[in-house]
């Protein structure tokens, strides 16, 4: 059974000033896209909010989504990284204080549960359905 | 002290067919929009995966995202909505029942922390750092 796992992360005591540059956080999402060998499937879509600037990014995996929000009021970040498939975790509380200046990163680890206990059910009903023969 | 919610939410024993089909998708995203009166900043991105024909669907909203992703082999789905502002429960039971036809969800609700004990200092340290003449 194969099921997929979610990294929620949040950052706090950041700079502010890096929370609101574009730039940056498009580099943090270069670099951990680069380094978990992940693969977009569309361009990443990114709202800069007005002052205090907060920004909004998100991106679509052939693994699931990558999204970030930043709240430069706070100095803080908020992460969410989907894997259908287990990957490694990423050193978040590292990378996070290097590329955002964070003081404290917490990091939760959830399982995602999608993998039905007989897959093979669900794929024979899609067939059926979509068979213009099917029942 | 405001801080968000994020509701981590999977549903399984869904019909695969509903689950492929970028149509019912797009209605269970204005049905969890519209009822919870959030707001869209850009189009959605929809991503159909080739056969068995999973759907990956992000929208990015003033309030945060929402996102699925849908499995029709496993006759599952995997949703995230990330409000930064606390917001009622949507009845995703009910809802994922009439609109996929799942038969068990799971909803988690996860307290996202950004919100700094004091925001004046953040922002202090924005506006110095944005200031030509700042030190």
């Amino acid at each position: 059974m194969t099921d997929g796992c979610e990294w929620v992360v949040d950052a706090r005591g950041c700079d502010p000033v890096r929370l609101a540059d574009l730039d940056t956080l498009r580099g943090l999402f270069s670099a951990i896209l680069g380094e978990l060998c992940l693969t977009p499937v569309a361009n990443a879509v990114w709202h800069v909010f007005p002052s205090p600037g907060g920004i909004t990014g998100l991106v679509p995996l052939a693994e699931s989504h990558l999204t970030i929000h930043t709240f430069p009021e706070h100095g803080s970040a908020c992460i969410n990284l989907f894997c259908c498939r287990p990957r490694a975790d990423w050193p978040w509380v590292e990378r996070l204080s290097e590329s955002l200046g964070a003081d404290r990163v917490e990091v939760q680890r959830l399982d995602r549960r999608y993998a039905a206990p007989n897959p093979m059910s669900a794929v024979a009903a899609l067939a059926t359905r979509h068979s213009p023969l099917g029942a």
